[in-house]
Order: C-alpha cells, then structure tokens, then sequence
C-alpha cells in the first residue's frame, strides 16, 4: 500500500514546485507538512512558531528533516524529526470522522484566533518563556471531528470551564447555562471533562445546541474514556471534537495547560463555574483577560470549597473578572454591544411603590381596625394636618386606605373581602 | 409630681441664661431640648437638622414652641409643637436602663458621624429631597439602652446587614460572620430584624463580644417583640440598643429606611449577607458608598432568589461594592492599611510544584509498570535526550521516578509501596 502513496518529501517537493501564492487548499503538501509538525513538536513554542509562520510548513518541514533548521526547533521536534506518521495520522482521522483544519483552508478560525498571533506579535521583542504551557501562541493546524465548518461553530461561542471535582450545585449551573446558550444560539466550548465540563456539554446536547470539545489528546481517543458516549454525540450532533495533537496522542497532563488557552482563544468569553482555591482558574482567566476575552464567573456559596477559587478571582481586580448569574448576562457580556441586553432581575411591583415619603408615612400611621382623624394621622406621621388631608384621597384611590364612616383605616386585605363582598 | 419638676419652657429660659459656650454635660436643658425633638420631628430631614445646628437646640424648640420657627421647620412638627413628653421619655428610658445621648456628651460618636455632617455639607446648595427617608443627615441625638460608651463600640464596628427572609445558608454566614468579628474585637452593628440582623448579633453574642443593635422604635420597646431575648442580651453583655424615636415610639415602616442610614454611617464598612431582587440592598449601599464607608458584599448560589440581590450589587459598578467570603477579608476591607490583612486561600503544596516545563514533559512521558529508556521519554517528551537524562536525575531525588534497572518508570504511589516492603 505506502508504495502507490507520495512520501511526505515527495509532498513537500511538489508543494514547493508549485504556484508561490499559498491557497493551500487541496494541497497535500501543506497539510501533509502541518500534520507532520502536530505530530513532532509539542505546541505552544512561540519561537518554532514564528519560524513556521515565517518560511511557511513546507520549507520548515523540509529543513527540519534535512537538518539544517535553526537549533531551537531542532531542539524542539528532537529525535523526531527522522519519523514521519504524517499520512498515517491524516488516514486514521479520516476513519473516525476527523480532518485536519490548516490555516490556509476556508473554515480556519481566522478571526478568534487572531487574538493569538496578536500575542505573539506583542512579544515579539522579549525571550521566550521557559515555561511554554502558558504561552499564547496559535496552533500550526487543529485536528477536528465532526461535520460542522469550525469558523462557523466558533463564531458566537463561549468557553464554560471550571473544576473536575464539582459539586451539584457547580453541575446545575453549569447544565443550565450550556442548555440556556444553546437555546440563545450560543456554542458552548469546553475540555470534556469530567465535572463543570461535561455539565456544560450535556446541556447544550440537550437544547439540541451545537458544542465543542477541545482536547488534550486525539480526536479518535478522546478523553476521559467513561465521557466516550458524550464525545460521539458531539461530534454526531453538529459539534465538534477539536485538538492540537494528531490522533493517537495521549492526554499527557501538561497538554491540558496548553490546551487551555485554546479554549479561550477559540472563544468570546469564558466563564467559570467552579473552581478550588488557587486551582488553574486564575491562570485560564488571566490568559483569556490577556487575549482580550472577557472572563466571567459564577459565584457560590461562601462554605463551598469549589467556589473558592471564583471567589478569589472576583476579589482579583487584576483578571478583571464580571460576576455573572445565568446565561443572560453571559451573552450580554459576550454579545454585540445594545444588543443581547439581560433583563434585571424582577421584583412584582407593589401598589406603594409609587408612593411619595409623605403618603406612604401617612399610610403607614394608617391603623388596621378603627378608623381615626386626618389630625391624629398628621401627629404619627409627623406632618401637617392639611398635608395628611392632601394625599389620602389618593390612597383611597389606589385602594390602600378606607374611609370608614368616622375615621381613616388600612383598606383590609382582598381575601378579607371577599368573604364580605357580594358573590356576583 | 409635675409640680416638682421644671418645665420644659423653665429649662430652656435657663439653658439660654447660662454659659454661651456649649459645653452641655450636665446641663439639663440641652438635653431636655434635644429629647423634644426626638418626638415632634421624624428625624432625616436636613431642613431642620441645618436649622437646630445653626441656632442651637434650645432656642430651636422655643422658637417651634412660640410658632416663630422658620416655615419649613413648623410644617414638619405640625401639632406635636405644643406637646410635651420630653422629661416623661427621659424618665422612662431611665425605667429601662437608657439615657439619651447628645452631640454635647463626650461619648457622642462624632468621628463615625461626621461623614453625615460631612454629606450635608456637600449638598447644601441643593433643594431638599422630597423623600427625606433616603436623606444623610445627622440624628439630633440618640436613645441609647445599654452600660457601654457609645463611641467606643462604634469605634471599631461593621455593619452586618441582610434579608429577613434569610435562607439557612445566609444565617450560617451572618452568624459566622458576627462570630469572628467578634473574637477579632470588631462590632457588629445591625437592625435587630428576623433573619441575617439576628443571625448576625447572636454570632457576636456567642463570640462574647459587644454588638449594637440600631432600631427604628423606642429602646424599651425593641422590635420584632419575638427578640426580646437577643435585646435583653445585648444590652446586658456590653452592647447597645440605639435609637433616634423616642421611648414608646413604635416601627413605622418608613423609620427602618431612615434608621439605615445610621447603621451606615456608625460603622466602617457595611456587609450585605443576603438579599432578594431589586430589595433595599442596594439603597443601603449607595447610602454607604456616599458616605465614603466600605460597600462588601457575601455571594452565595445564584439559585438562590435571597442572593439574586447581592450578586446584582457586584455586577453594578456604581456602588463600588467588593466581594467577601469571611471575617478575615472584611476587617482587611474595613480595617487599619497594611495591618488586618487576610491570608490568601491555601493549597496543599505537591512535589510537582517547583518543576520546570520540561521535567514535568518528561515525568508524564513515563510509564507507570515497565520502565524506558530516556531516548523514549525524550520522544513522548518532545524533547532532546541529553535534555531528559539532564531532568531525571532531579525527578529521582524528589521521589517521582525510580530507575528499574532496565529503565525509567513513574514511582509507585506510597501505599503499594507499604504494601510490598518490609513491615518493620
């Protein structure tokens, strides 16, 4: 079978020999390179990165084979740069429903993930961090399960994270809010984990919503194996499985850091519903504060462990956290400015409320039973006489009071009246 | 027995004959004076409090009494000029273990207080409100029921406010709240109302600490009837019951609005522990926010309809209100710069901490049963083997791999690991 197919330097030959304007699209050599490059470096290096961003996938590949890149991508891909699982990986996807999404295609997310090369650009001038899982870097391309187009899925989303080790509560809230986006149109975007993660996905499936889960291993292996059956009505019912790393690869604990700023990067805003005292919740709020993103938080209760690390990040005017309490202020948030207005809360609006102070400390001087004088009105309410006279017709009016034949009352309440009153 | 006694007029003639320098103490006709006004005019007008400060409290009252008062100040006594209780609302507070207390007594808390004459002051061009239920302006004095200094308590205190319709967790909160206030030497100053109020005074009564509970009705008479118990308490264990009505004065709902402000202004800081849609809670906020005191607010679980208005106070910049979860953050809030401050959240320190990037790569490149080669860890690693072998060593030393003769592997979890060596 390998013998009827190109070999990746074949690929990479016939790309190069091609048209130098990159439409990519159809191209095997440019897949085939950026597939090659998610196998054999770990994302999340701005310098190797800007260097594939620079000589483009295929010449970058082709030095990294040669040997003749520069020595901080040598270093990077290591003894990988001899293999080359390329076509092996782009079949395997294939067989589970995946593709592999490149920036030169149509459905790239170009626009949220523009917030990543802005970082990039940003720091331009500065080393690069030894620690790489917190870098904001684009990915080279992104391993996708589904059928839905990624830039479509990704364009109104929003990113709902939060503590594996959840509570009910932390579940509930983050059901509701993954059902209530999915019903405004949202996309709900999270890891697929266990806790606030699955909560979220769950109830965008059941709002019949499209959602996505973005994965620290392959798109064929996704993980948690016990959320397999999740992770295939995603992907069979408009969503997607998304990951930086070619299938097969394993969830190595690291991965999930770099993993996050996807999540955030992919999204309008993230909201997180749960977290534990100086959990990961202050890193992914300030990566996504950093990407410009809005970072909103559910609050909890102040004897719950797993509201703790919310709590902090509230108290935090540096994240620039908002506290939000339902999927409403969550679009308002994240959606276009004067529309997708949450309502405010409501209070049933109550005959008093109009009242002016001098009217409602007249009624209040009002007594329940007997009925008694404006003047002794005026002294309880501690005004003049003439004032008390001026506003209680207008409490009659409005029914609060009574005028009982010799004096002012209270207006009983309405069961009270109705035993009296007539039946017709 | 009113024979005996000197009239209100004899007083005042006398108080005016004396001394033109104020001093007060002792002196029965200021005291006399200022009781009267407690009863002929509903405090929270800053009409008549600018008018009392101006000409002085004893010429006030003769001037009401004789009808030769400015307009505005005759229109708010009304028919209650010409009465007199003043010696008989003296008397009976002294019946119950009250005094009055007046600006002119040392023990006046005019430090706390000035941010009303203060708030006067910034709004003396403007008309007066026509709801004076929301105006900040001083008391002319105050009923207080309790041995303890006035000023001392509301020296270091907190205001701890809420819902009457408190849910179990908002009383669990207040209560802890009061409680650790308490044993950190703050008072808690509240309402005395159902609810967070109550939950809040007996965690500082627990606590053995002094709290105040302000009221909207005479101090022998202290409302809600049902805690009686709880007042007693107070004024018993070196706290206080405050009032601006006089003895016998009941609690007309508009008193409560006014009485807020004093709460407010007493203490440093308000907390909002729980409260509902749209509630008082953020009338009590603004009022505390203008004058100049801390604004802190409790979350709680946004299923919760009694912390819907809390949350609302967090998200509306305006009132400038700072989440709080604990004693701790709210003295840090309220309390001295650089001294009382709140310990940040602990987590349990792990020995993956202090790793570097790439040691961590290469620990979760490892095996947890059959060891490999540090050319295999660096591949899964993404990384160099000289970069690997130069990490393991360090990974052995913190006890996360163990060499197995033939390879590297993760260490087993300490429990097997008991499991399998020698007993002694």
């Amino acid at each position: 079978m390998s013998e009827l197919v190109p070999t990746l330097d074949e690929d990479l030959e016939e790309a190069l020999a091609g048209p130098a304007a990159v439409d990519g699209t159809g191209v095997p050599g440019i897949r085939r390179a950026r597939a090659w490059l998610t196998r054999a470096a770990e994302p999340g290096s701005v310098g190797l990165w800007r260097w594939v961003d620079d000589v483009g996938p295929v010449a970058a590949v082709r030095a990294l084979r040669a040997g003749t890149a520069p020595e901080h991508a040598r270093a990077l891909v290591g003894v990988r740069a001899e293999e080359d699982a390329s076509l092996a990986d782009l079949r395997r996807a294939e067989r589970c429903g995946a593709r592999l999404v490149v920036p030169e295609d149509d459905e790239w997310p170009a626009l949220p993930l523009h917030s990543l090369t802005v970082a990039v650009v940003a720091h331009a001038g500065e080393p690069e961090q030894a620690d790489r899982t917190t870098a904001l870097v684009p990915p080279v391309a992104l391993w996708v399960r589904g059928t839905a187009r990624l830039d479509e899925v990704a364009d109104r989303s929003v990113a709902v994270v939060g503590a594996r080790a959840s509570t009910a509560y932390g579940e509930h809230v983050a059901g509701e809010l993954g059902h209530q986006l999915g019903e405004r149109g949202w996309t709900v975007v999270s890891g697929g984990a266990y806790g606030i993660d699955a909560a979220a996905h769950r109830g965008a499936l059941a709002a019949g919503a499209p959602t996505v889960a973005v994965l620290a291993c392959g798109v064929d292996r996704p993980y948690p194996v016990a959320h397999s059956a999740v992770f295939a009505r995603i992907a069979d019912t408009g969503g997607l499985l998304v990951s930086e790393w070619p299938p097969g690869a394993a969830p190595h604990r690291h991965r999930f850091l770099v993993r996050n700023r996807l999540i955030a990067a992919l999204t309008r805003g993230t909201v997180v519903v749960e977290a534990a005292a100086r959990s990961g919740a202050q890193a992914t709020a300030r990566r996504a504060r950093g990407l410009g993103k809005e970072v909103l938080v559910v609050p909890g209760p102040v004897t719950s462990a797993m509201s703790v690390g919310c709590h902090e990040l509230l108290r935090d005017e540096e994240t620039g956290a908002r506290l939000v309490t339902g999927a409403a202020q969550v679009v308002e948030a994240v959606g276009g400015l004067g529309t997708d207005l949450a309502e405010p809360p409501e209070r049933p609006a109550g005959p008093r409320d109009g009242l002016s102070d001098l009217a409602r400390r007249v009624l209040d001087a009002c007594p329940v039973r007997v009925g008694v004088s404006a003047e002794r009105l005026a002294a309880v309410a501690a005004c003049d006489p003439l004032e008390a006279m001026r506003v209680l017709p207008a409490l009659e009016l409005a029914d609060l009071v009574q005028w009982t034949g010799t004096g002012w009352r209270l207006t009983p309440p309405p069961k009270r009246r109705e035993g009296h009153g007539a039946g017709g």
